[in-house]
């Protein structure tokens, strides 16, 4: 803002100061600048802080609107809701019935509340962390979502909760403020998104400078269209599991999981196999020319079985076997430790039908994809390999069966390459074996981290506040990459893989692929990829270009955007 | 044997053949031949396998007497024992009372079961593996051990257990021979151990060949007083926790870990202090002379609390709040993955009060030791490290208090070492920071194993079966050290640790230790000490010895003793 004035047909500068600009503004005035030749399209991108375009994406509160705060927890995924409150996935869906906005509150969510998450608005967990259950699907569906929300405290009757002096029932309105972690009693308008012409305009000329490509974590068609709008050049986590706890799909994936014998159990995977194979072919359509990374399953087994007492009997009925059975054959699949349990290909190896059933799947589908004129290029994920016989034993069959299944469906010419995710110490320690077996690694460093801390994502939240408070650590190291740790291992797995497979493919699909913080760094590791939620893919488009245009220009460079974006930061905080 | 025959004046031999030998021939036949000077000391610890030794120091079944099996399991701990079965910790002490032998069957045993555990003579468990909790327990107190006893089920009442057509019931006899990991119905005379001097002789000439020491892993007065008589040169790992399951202090520690505030928690530490000090002063004393390194408290505080309803009522009255509320602390204490959570230093650090206790414990047992006019040498180890900070803040702390604790007490001339386990990948790729804080690092193989493949010792025993029957994996890595994973980082932490610290001291005290297929990998790492169960410490010396000699003496030697122990397993065997 200058402050002039003519006098004597001249002109007076009185007064200058920074001005009060919006993210949407600086965004349109970097690109203006650039179209009329006033910077260059570096500069441009250099202009913005990459965190800024996340909050561009999501909804948000009008800052003129009072809010009654009352209570505050961790902003895990930003963007504001307003809904009514329940408390129960059942109820979820009878309120959602009725037509009515909901804000799902629950001690921690589990994947059994999944279906219920996409039915609702947004999330507030009153524990866990800024990566727990909740956060991480929250990031992923694009919602608001609050944890470790320590005040406020459940009722015993689980219909209600206490947050100071409020009383909040079920049907209550709250609103919630992903973005600052504030939950505001009553409802409060928020505004909605639009994806400007400039931030498209920002993610082109991003990818054009990057080094590193960006993909997307999706698990659904509508989450691969998101990611492709922003610019995604692949997926590189499709999960299957969300797909497993579709609720139409769980009675069968019981089934299969409590079958008496494998002849039982292959029969529901016979059943199954169609709707994976809808799931993915609608995914390699939506992503058409480009990777698909499908991670086969890796959840433990008990996670799909209910967790619940009353829900016990109408399965033991389905299933027809007797209720005290039923909880016998629970209890035998229950791990002290699931983080470290039977879970990842470890399960594929005990029970190599359910991979098998999932690469039928991804080979009809891509054959599907194919007669719909697409050109579907999937890719097939081992997780939680720390052995190279692991991957070898399960890449022999499974690779044997893709290839003969894609001959008889006339797919000669696709090779479907196989690789694994490297998310425990011993991976990376081994890695030059396992490259034998690879053509890509992918780190997934959320399980990386657990296992080279010994942190578990879901109960470190409480320890490593007291860590962030005593100066131990300096930042959550499942928000930002561990360099010294998590890196040294991912540096190793990189030489050692290369010494044997020099033409191994390298990605990150961890959420520190959606953390500018960690971002340069991850560029400065050569990886082939690096892929985050759909919503956080601009983001890391930007810091990417970024990255790579600071390796280019050096120090220099480094100084100049440095002092434009702080510029940009100042003027948007004031 | 030599058949002959003397005809004419002439000795005519007519056949040999290998003789029948027990070990405990071989052992006095090796010795005879030495002191006869036939054979030099070296060569007589050469003939003797190891192993060997450990059965020699526990009871065996008669191999006459006709034993029915019906059942079998995972020899867990070597050695027999006959028993009435029981299923719970409180019938245990029941019957004991009665003055009845004892076998105590449990689904899975907990640390909760600790006071049980050491009056029942042997564990039966249907489930966990060669390394679950009683397995571990089983070996340091020296009773027979069976678990993963698949083949049994527990019936609806848990006072009974279906093995096959036998319907087991409580006060029913069984004997578990848990050398093999039978289980055998009803009553099989056990025959009695005895150290005999030979084996004494033995264990003086394998110390001193040796260049890595053997101490034992002892949390009892008794358990250090057998490990002495076996000839360990110190204690590797004192457990603290184990004192804490005392069940005359377990109600203290409840009352510690519910404590509402600070000032309450601190009370009822200082209620518990000379519990302590009397557990260290003991052992101390015991070890006079000999290096004792105390571990601070490592689980998690929900493992102190009651597992089971009907045990919270009486514990809520005991200490004034309502079930309802101790049940909310329960839950809030409660972890997904407990081995990953709040435990070791975690807890060391949000709870410095806890250690503090420990440390004041630890120097008056110093000083009453001295006065006792023994010579005690107690060393401090802080658990679960991964973060420098994380030890440079507790010793700092820890360290401060001792010094001035020590000098009020008049012990000068007494400085404490101070180390950390290293049973984190993270503790060992950043082992230089450690280094600069710490006086030695012991190895926790057990939980650097854990988190190294990222496989719970307590979940991983179903599925490291099917690895072993398919050829991924050559042995259990919770049994015999994984060289190239495992190994690697040990061998990384003490390049790494040497570099910044020369005189750095390094130990190992996981269960492999204890493991003849490991022990020569350890002598070969260059440590300072190997630290086992007690009674695994003579097959330890052993081993250890010849690793030495055969280093020294290189390939021939190598040969000759191979030969010697092949010829006495053959003889052994048949």
């Amino acid at each position: 803002e200058i402050k002039f004035a003519i006098q004597d047909g001249r002109l007076y500068v009185l007064d200058s100061k920074p001005s009060h600009r919006s993210t949407e503004a600086a965004v349109r005035i970097a690109v203006d600048l650039t179209r009329e030749s006033v910077i260059t399209p570096a500069e441009a991108l250099l202009r913005i802080r990459p965190t800024d375009t996340e909050r561009l994406l999501h909804p948000s509160l009008d800052p003129r609107l009072h809010r009654q705060v009352i209570a505050k927890g961790l902003p895990s995924s930003p963007g504001a809701a307003a809904g009514r409150v329940v408390f129960c996935s059942r109820d979820t869906e009878l309120w959602v019935n009725r037509g009515e906005s909901v804000i799902l509150v629950r001690e921690e969510t589990t994947p059994e509340d999944i279906s219920s998450m996409h039915l609702a608005r947004g999330f507030l967990t009153l524990r866990g962390g800024m990566t727990s259950h909740a956060a991480v699907v929250a990031r992923q569906m694009a919602k608001p979502c609050i944890t470790g929300c320590g005040s406020a405290r459940l009722a015993a009757s689980k219909k209600a909760m206490e947050v100071g002096t409020h009383t909040i029932r079920e049907g209550d309105w709250i609103t919630l403020d992903g973005s600052t972690g504030e939950v505001i009693l009553g409802k409060v308008t928020t505004s909605e998104t639009i994806v400007s012409d400039e931030l498209r305009q920002l993610i082109e000329w991003s990818i054009k400078y990057q080094t590193t490509h960006v993909r997307a974590n999706a698990d659904t068609p509508a989450d691969a269209q998101t990611a492709k709008i922003f610019g995604a050049q692949g997926i590189g986590l499709c999960r299957t599991e969300h797909m497993f706890f579709d609720p139409h799909r769980l009675p069968l994936v019981r089934q299969m999981i409590l079958a008496r014998s494998e002849s039982e159990r292959n029969k529901v995977l016979e059943e199954l196999l169609p709707h994976q194979r809808t799931d993915f072919t609608n995914i390699l359509c939506v992503m058409s020319g480009l990777p698909v990374t499908i991670r086969l399953l890796d959840p433990p087994l008990h996670e799909f079985l209910p967790h619940h007492n009353e829900d016990l009997a109408p399965l033991a009925l389905e299933i027809g076997i007797s209720e005290l059975e039923l909880r016998d054959r629970i209890r035998s699949l229950s791990e002290q430790n699931p983080m470290l349990g039977h879970r990842g290909c470890r399960l594929g190896i005990s029970h190599p039908a359910i991979y098998e059933m999932q690469v039928l799947a991804i080979c009809h589908a891509t054959a599907e994809a194919r007669a719909l004129g697409q050109d579907p290029r999937p890719e097939i994920m081992i997780p939680l390999v720390g052995l190279a016989h692991e991957l070898s034993w399960l890449r022999q069959r499974l690779e044997r069966l893709c290839r003969t299944t894609l001959d008889d469906l006339g797919c000669h010419d696709i090779t479907v390459p196989f690789g694994t995710m490297i998310e425990v110490p011993r991976a990376a320690l081994t890695a030059d074996e396992l490259a034998c077996h690879a053509d890509f690694f992918s780190f997934g460093t959320n399980d990386l981290t657990q296992t080279t801390f010994g942190f578990s994502r879901d109960d470190s939240f409480g320890f490593l506040r007291t860590y962030e408070r005593e100066g131990i650590v300096k930042s959550d190291p499942f928000i930002t990459l561990d360099t010294l740790g998590v890196g040294v291992l991912m540096e190793l797995a990189m030489t050692k893989g290369r010494a044997t497979n020099p033409s191994l493919k390298f990605g990150i699909c961890g959420e520190h692929a959606g953390d500018p913080e960690s971002l340069s760094y991850l560029n400065s590791l050569g990886l082939d990829y690096v892929s985050c939620s759909p919503f956080r893919v601009p983001l890391a488009q930007l810091a990417m270009a970024q990255a790579a245009l600071r390796l280019v220009a050096g120090p220099k460079f480094q100084k100049l955007s440095d002092k434009a974006i702080d510029h940009n930061n100042e003027t948007n905080g004031s």
